[in-house]
This record gives structure tokens, sequence and C-alpha cells, in this order.
């Protein structure tokens, strides 16, 4: 029960009724997840270009020599990847931060690979920085980090567009994010 | 019980449960509401500028004549320039549709007063139309068919920001948000 309780959102009371239910009816399963975890855990490694989870040295996007080599998109967690790219019709690279400033918590550059992604900025083929880090707080400040790191190296940056999301009522939107919208309005013509 | 069920949301069983509270322990604020309902019903009409509610001819908003005269902001509900008045600091007028097209619901141009709105438009002291309605399938439509109305007497129209709402974090927003955030992404210099 409490090896149980790493798992997210799980508590002492779903921890009792996992355990129970896996030993009582679902043994083998069990024994496949067992040995799932300790497979992924010795195989899955982070990427060398882009610091994503992967089986190999190199992961699949960046191991893949047709996309566009002068975009680059800085994400916060390899959710955020998939997320991107099942979304949207990006066809450059990805680096994974693993994470977001925030020195509270002691996250500080290094723990980004920000120094691999310094690295990275001076081969000199990246011409534009896609900064998808989230909308909050922390989101902002490690994307201006960046854009200070990109702005020495006269590579442009752009942030994701911040708004109303599609299917959005007004009336329900929180007030920042309205404002937002409506400061930054775009011609409808 | 049946009359209560006028009320959004309220079914049988809500219903049956406010009846006896109020019969049982606030038949004094059950006059009260009584009362006011009768009230408001007799004195609140709509504006005759702009459509809201407001119990005198012309609203709050529309007789302050140190807004911005250049400036006309659409939005579906009365409960949008609330939010909008609350959220930002924008200074112009308003004009509430009460609606938005909506064909299938036999709801039409007229039953938005857009004929009311063609009048205003054409008295020629409006430079910028800033379309706020939803960002739903329906509150687009309305949007375009302002931005033609507009484009036949050279207003400029804008529409408010679209894209991933403050605090939002990218691995749980929607793909429509996402995709459409990622490719109007704005430069970050």
């Amino acid at each position: 029960m409490d090896a149980l309780r790493c798992l997210p959102g799980v508590g002492q009371k779903t921890a009792q009724r996992m355990a129970f239910h896996l030993l009582e009816r679902e043994r083998k399963s069990a024994d496949v997840l067992a040995d799932t975890l300790k497979t992924a855990l010795e195989k899955i490694g982070r990427c060398k270009r882009c610091r994503t989870f992967t089986e190999h040295d190199v992961c699949e996007i960046c191991s893949n020599k047709s996309r566009d080599l002068t975009q680059l998109c800085i994400v916060e967690n390899p959710a955020d990847v998939l997320a991107i790219q099942q979304s949207t019709s990006y066809r450059g690279y990805y680096f994974v931060l693993m994470g977001r400033l925030s020195p509270l918590d002691g996250i500080g550059p290094e723990a980004l690979g920000l120094d691999v992604l310094a690295n990275r900025l001076d081969e000199g083929e990246i011409k534009e920085i896609i900064l998808a880090t989230n909308l909050t707080v922390e989101g902002e400040v490690t994307a201006h980090y960046i854009s200070e790191m990109a702005h020495g190296r006269n590579i442009k940056t752009s942030r994701i567009a911040q708004g109303v999301p599609v299917g959005g009522e007004l009336e329900y939107i929180d007030s920042y994010t309205l404002s937002h919208a409506f400061e930054s309005r775009v011609n409808y013509d």
C-alpha cells in the first residue's frame, strides 16, 4: 500500500483498494506491471539532443532529418511535445526543459539543461525559437529567460498566443485572460 | 414546484426542495422575491442605444458622454459587458446582441438588432468595431457577419485574441486552441 502511494493522486484509501484488487483478482497483471516498470526504468533515458524520454541515445523526432532545422520549440514536459505533435502542423525540432525555472524549489538554469540549449543555439542553424512553456507565472519567467539567451545570439523568439480558448464564453473566462485577449485583439479584415 | 422549474438548472427534485424550504422557513424572503420579480419585470427594459437591460431609456454606459465614441464593442450578452468592464480598461461603448446568429433556432439578423446596429454604424462616428462575441462556432459566424457590415462602411474590425488562457498548461489544453495558439504565435522580442 505504501509503495502504491508514489502514484499521482493516490492516497491511503485508494492505495488500499488497489492493493487488495491486485492481490485478489489481478495477480497476473500485477506481475506484468512489475516487469514493465523494471524494463522501463532500465531502458528509458534522456535524448542527448532534446532531453525528452527515449529508449535510444537520440529520440525519434531529433533523429528525423526531414524536419525543419531552423525552428526550435521549447516546452516544459515530454507530454507537451505529444500535445503539439498531435494538434499542430509544426515540423521543427523540440527542446524539453523537464521543468521550469523555480528558484524557490532550487530549480535553476542548469537543472533545465539551459547549458545544453546554449550549445545548441551556438551551432547557428536555428532561426526561430518558439516559446511554448506553460502560461503560468513560472512558465513566463522561463520563457523570458530563454528569450534573453536567444536575443544575445540574434535569434528571433515567438510566444504561443494567449487568449480565450476555442469554444470559450466570455462570461466564464477569468479576468486576466479576458483582459489580455482584449488588449491584444487582432485585426479581423 | 412547476413554476420554480423555469429557473436555470432546476429540475423536479430541486424545485420540490426549494418549494418546501420557502414554505417552511423562508416565507418572508419568498414574498420579497415575488415583489422583486414583479418590479423587475415591470421596470427593466432594453437600452435604446445598445439593447442591454436598463431601467431607463438609455443605459448608464450609453449615457456616459466621457467614453470613447470611436470604439464599439459587440458582445452577445449583458453579462459579457460586466465581464469586460471588470477585466479590461476598455473605455468605448457596447452593442449587446442578446444572442448570436443561429438560423436553425430561427435567430436571424433582425432578432439581434443588426438593423439598429447598421443605423448606428451609419452615424459615422465609429472607427473600430471590437468583435467580442464568444469563441464558439455561432459566435464566430456572428462576428464574421458583423465584420462584413463594417467592411461595407470602411470601419476597422478587430477580434479578441484567441489562445491559451492565463495559467493554462499545454498538456491539458484542447487541440484546437493549442493549434491556433501555435499558428498565431506572436513575436517575443
